[in-house]
């Protein structure tokens, strides 16, 4: 199996840039050439993994190859992966087998995602299509209500309060003052976090990413490329994933997704690594329950402690064993459904390098990204290392 | 490198069935699974690669998890892959590369589509958006507009004319009539066929697929893995793919696949073998042109020759040197999108393990499959062999 990394790495800021796939998508593209040491040309990319919903942005069939064309990769063979929100998540495992398996050299992968060019009503829809349809969408079931029951449930088995998700939405906004590419860049107090507007009880405003645009992009090499490319490789050192049932009702428990610990297990097992390895991790707090839940299943807060590690503050940046969501997380950098995979992966490579300015986890060596889709149906997780002294 | 076997391969017949999502899947898994020799166990699978543009059906997003839930493969890995018609074309190449990097020695490689669910007028804007959406749909031009230009300039360039169209409709509607799975099992004369109503001059009703609902299932395996399940594996021996500018006029002509071409070169060269090794190929022939321009551009006619190919019937079962659309094609064997390319593969599968019945082609030692997404934006091709004796 041959080793892979990431030598390259570039996003958009997050935010609302309706009609603008194709620009955002150059961007992002731009970007992340243009953080490659060596001297790489898109002519020599041997395969590009796009990961999308495409409910957005005009070109929703084909959408790798048009995306490819645009930024300088027509010819390379493309293709789509959708998963949800964790699209590029997976995307990028599939871009990692590529070279691993000794067919490709040099991978991009990409993260797109066009959603404020929809009617609210078009929008609501392609958000309610990525959960279950016919026990949960059909029925009114949101995703803000489906996380809201996580949230109940984790209350009543483990004495977790609505305050603990307060302290996660504080410190995703804190941290994303620090974030040039944030959608969402204020300072938010501890009480107007948790008198937000109530969305689903008991989650308010606060408790939810925004609705953004957005895109990211990642070049891959192989060891050897990826060697003449550059000096600082970020390696890819292990990734998991699993998949799960859409709906709630078929799983045994609300406080737990079963994806994540699947993947992460499989993560940790191929890196050689564990939770207490990790100096970063960048979790897939589409709502702050999920945060909190995420801290538990990858292993960093005790199982029934999550609310509690949030309260402590242990996730903050440079204050516990691990930094969460240094980068603000979906809560405050934004959440463009595709995108996000690949933009957990970016951060990760800032920080690696020691690129990430004033918001730099300090001696990170060793960070985890987590990916999921819908409410747990799918999930990715990827442990990254840079070179051991 | 791992090298890699189709160890089962089973689909759905072709044709209409409306709201069938589901069923249609566990039907072509449990075919699928039924085709193993060996004892194969769903939950042994290490991944799952879907293909669909997954435009009908209801459940729009995370289509992979929740189909692999429904055929009892829940907690599996599951990416849905994206390529207009040639989606489960690139979920083979993927699925492959997981096994061949080693960390997968089991993976299904599923492709399906329901179009019959959707109202005439939303099924016309679904197919669209697989072709380019800015200079060509919105301005108007179908896929039978999109191909029956191909058709008017290859007669302008080389001479060919309707009558050899109509021959590759009336040899892919007299294999079909062989093929269990075909949505159109009906023989169809030369005088009906040159005089079908007109859809986009010159192409008639003849020249074009139906519109099908279906699903067909793969499992691949290890080397290791196929011999213990399978006295008779069918090896995966090249697999080649490219993308390209999705609209015409981008395009250097409108009488070859540049995507195809660069598709089949690196399968063949994968693979240590030509078109003159070929005993069958499954093409993409959504249209008789493109049945025609793939001849050319698969090498097994020369340039500007696709049309004496098809008047002098060398694609015929056993009358040529290559056995071309044996299934019936997308033409009569139908063309469920997202299914097709996988669909292509079941059809190798039996051809090789002589087990095609009545449509056998005689002493099947190599064959190719060709998957194309939109009017050539994507093309996915494979190169399978059995055992040398």
């Amino acid at each position: 199996m041959v080793d892979v990394a990431v030598v390259g790495a570039g996003q958009t800021a997050f935010g609302q840039h309706p009609g603008a796939m194709k620009d955002m998508w150059s961007e992002a593209v731009r970007a992340c050439v243009d953080s490659v040491d060596g001297d790489l040309r898109l002519s020599d990319v041997d395969e590009l993994f796009l990961g999308s919903t495409a409910f957005g942005g005009g070109q929703l069939g084909n959408t790798a190859a048009y995306l490819g064309e645009h930024a300088g990769m027509a010819g390379v063979p493309a293709r789509r992966v959708e998963n949800a929100c964790a699209s590029s998540g997976f995307a990028l495992r599939d871009g990692w087998a590529a070279i691993a398996s000794g067919r490709a050299d040099l991978v991009v992968v990409g993260g797109l995602e066009t959603m404020n060019d929809l009617t609210p009503e078009r929008k609501r829809y392609w958000l309610g299509v990525s959960g279950d349809t016919e026990w949960e969408r059909l029925a009114g079931l949101t995703f803000p209500g489906t996380y809201a029951l996580m949230a109940r449930r984790h209350a009543h088995e483990h004495g977790s309060t609505h305050d603990d998700l307060v302290h996660i939405s504080v410190k995703n906004h804190a941290h994303a003052l620090d974030n040039e590419h944030a959608h969402l860049r204020k300072a938010v107090p501890f009480e107007k976090a948790a008198a937000g507007a109530m969305i689903a009880d008991p989650l308010t405003l606060y408790d939810c990413c925004p609705t953004s645009d957005g895109a990211a992009c990642l070049v891959l090499a192989s060891a050897d490329l990826a060697r003449s490319l550059t000096d600082t490789p970020v390696w890819m050192r292990g990734s998991g994933a699993a998949s799960d049932h859409l709906a709630l009702h078929d799983r045994p428990s609300l406080t737990t997704l079963p994806a994540t610990k699947k993947a992460a297990a499989q993560a940790y097992a191929a890196a050689g690594l564990g939770p207490k390895d990790l100096d970063l991790a960048e979790v897939h707090d589409c709502f702050t329950i999920a945060e909190l839940l995420a801290t538990e299943d990858l292993g960093l807060a005790e199982v029934g402690e999550g609310g509690t590690f949030a309260r402590e503050g242990r996730g903050r940046r440079n204050e516990g064993r691990t930094t969460v969501n240094g980068s603000g997380g979906l809560k405050a950098k934004g959440h463009p459904l595709g995108a996000t995979g690949a933009g957990q992966v970016v951060e990760v490579f800032k920080q690696l390098r020691e690129q990430a300015g004033a918001r730099q986890v300090r001696d990170a060596e060793c960070a985890l990204t987590h990916n999921v889709g819908g409410s747990g149906a799918t999930c990715a997780v990827h442990i990254f290392g840079r070179d051991r002294a």
